[in-house]
């Protein structure tokens, strides 16, 4: 068994690129996905790194965008900017910067639906990945509710999503907390495939805010250093920027390096490995001065082929 | 000022008609909707008879269907039957059955999102009418929660949406009830319309299931009653037939006359008219006899002209 701690885009991608890599039944594939960017939106459910992670391993992603599906239409979404002009002062209803696709609401309205019901997120995911014929296991981190707080420069604290889409993660961070991951419990399916796997993946996603959140968990931190040795990380850093989204500002904000020894130091208390991409070559003694073995293979999953590489360096490094 | 009791197609209907009749500004007039058939899917907060009267008033509605918006599509309940498969025997989730278009998505998006701010449903309904540019004022007949239970002549019991979409009203019926009007407290902006206005209309609606639930809540019977001389409904049933929706049938399987007189007899302690269509002028008599006056007017809105002779006749025999 085979467990990928996720974020979104990147996570997808390793996840895919290990179906291509083709030794691993898809079955014996657990994906521990964040949860943290989770929010609710017209009162629905919405969960962007577990649709990511689904739809990218349904074949049914947007290749430009990287989120969201393929073919989608936005006509929802058209409609609600009539209701920007009559929101009264304070409101937040009819928010237009964060786009739901018109196929993807059906996935919002299933989800939010069963959660009304009583099911808990881990129940609601297994059945929308069925929906979707995917056939990895994937486990949100946990059931309760855990919310990225980001800190910005200026004082002011925003949702995740507000940073992130809202303002394009393009201004500065001063800190980043993870409300209500003090009281929330790791999925117990999650605790038992990071225990039980024969190797941990951490994916190739945004340390701080998609890896965070799971190691801001009681208990995650412990399990994968005790078992330290078979835990292989993929560096989301190449060549000092990330290759999606606002890591390498975030770790340069939060006072890491934007670098592969920044993404080295922040993981060897529980990674025995990290793998970095050639581009980063020159760094490699340094990470492993920080005590992590260092593997160089090409990792910007630009080509199924490039992509079933890593899987395999990977799976072999770790075993 | 003009106080119109509505339910949905036919209220709709006679509030564009007293447009067209055209003597009495539309910020003079004001519709008390039913909101007992109001019912949360997906998470979404959705008012059937509100937004019928809106979109109609906005001149957006579908004119075939007499529900919806014109020019609309159907994405994301399309996309919606992939869930049906993997739902769990019990949940109600994925519900295919009652459509909700795209553009409509919309407004169920802004209703739902300020209800969850705290906001009232009489504010949000103000601020949907006014993005939508309609003058009249629209106030639902409560804030409170009330919901039409419909019982079925097998014992079942189902909401007033699964008994008119899903079961698209063709089972008997055996009672109906209106839960929470017990405790609901009818709109104070409503009953002061009701008990201001110069006139107070009773739309060509359901008189049971959409009037009725205004009916229930305290003090309207007796509001209505005390100025019964200038209360005027119109016959929802035309030659013993209702025109839109199961009113005929509904009448007769609780006991009642499917006919004019059957509406008088349900109407005649709170108002004081009944207008007929001259196809059930051989029963005015037996009108009178209920204790009601009648008065025979072409009230099948067909065009815009009969629409607008109508309103006016209304006007004329309230003053």
């Amino acid at each position: 068994m085979i467990t990928v701690l996720c974020g979104g885009v990147g996570a997808a991608r390793f996840l895919r690129a290990l179906r291509a890599e083709g030794s691993v039944p898809t079955t014996d594939v657990v994906g521990v996905v964040n949860t943290a960017d989770d929010t609710v939106l017209h009162g629905l459910s919405i969960s962007p790194d577990l649709d990511t992670i689904t739809y990218t391993l349904a074949g049914a992603i947007d290749p430009e965008r990287g989120w969201g599906l393929v073919d989608e239409t936005w006509t929802a979404m058209g409609a609600l900017a009539r209701y920007e002009t009559v929101r009264p002062v304070g409101s937040s209803a009819a928010p237009t910067w964060f786009n739901l696709g018109d196929r993807d609401l059906a996935t919002h309205f299933y989800r939010t639906a069963r959660l009304g019901e009583g099911a808990r997120l881990t129940e609601v995911t297994g059945e929308i990945t069925r929906a979707w014929g995917v056939g990895e296991q994937l486990i949100p981190m946990t059931d309760d509710r855990v919310a990225t707080v980001v800190e910005l420069a200026d004082g002011t604290s925003v949702s995740f999503q507000e940073y992130f889409v809202r303002l394009r993660h393009s201004v500065p961070v001063r800190a980043v907390r993870f409300a209500g991951a003090d009281r929330a419990v790791v999925q117990p399916r999650a605790a038992t495939a990071m225990r039980d796997a024969d190797v941990v993946v951490i994916a190739p996603s945004n340390p701080i805010v998609s890896i965070g959140p799971l190691r801001a968990l009681a208990g995650t931190d412990d399990l994968l250093a005790s078992r330290r040795d078979s835990v292989v990380a993929v560096s989301p850093i190449v060549g000092g920027a990330a290759l999606k989204g606002p890591a390498d500002r975030m770790l340069l904000e939060l006072g890491h390096d934007a670098s592969v020894v920044g993404v080295a130091r922040l993981y060897c208390d529980v990674a025995s490995t990290l793998v970095i991409d050639p581009l980063d070559a020159h760094l490699a003694d340094a990470v492993e001065a920080v005590g992590m073995r260092c593997v160089v293979q090409p990792s910007v999953m630009s080509t199924p082929e490039v992509a079933a590489a890593l899987a395999r360096r990977v799976l072999d490094v770790a075993r």
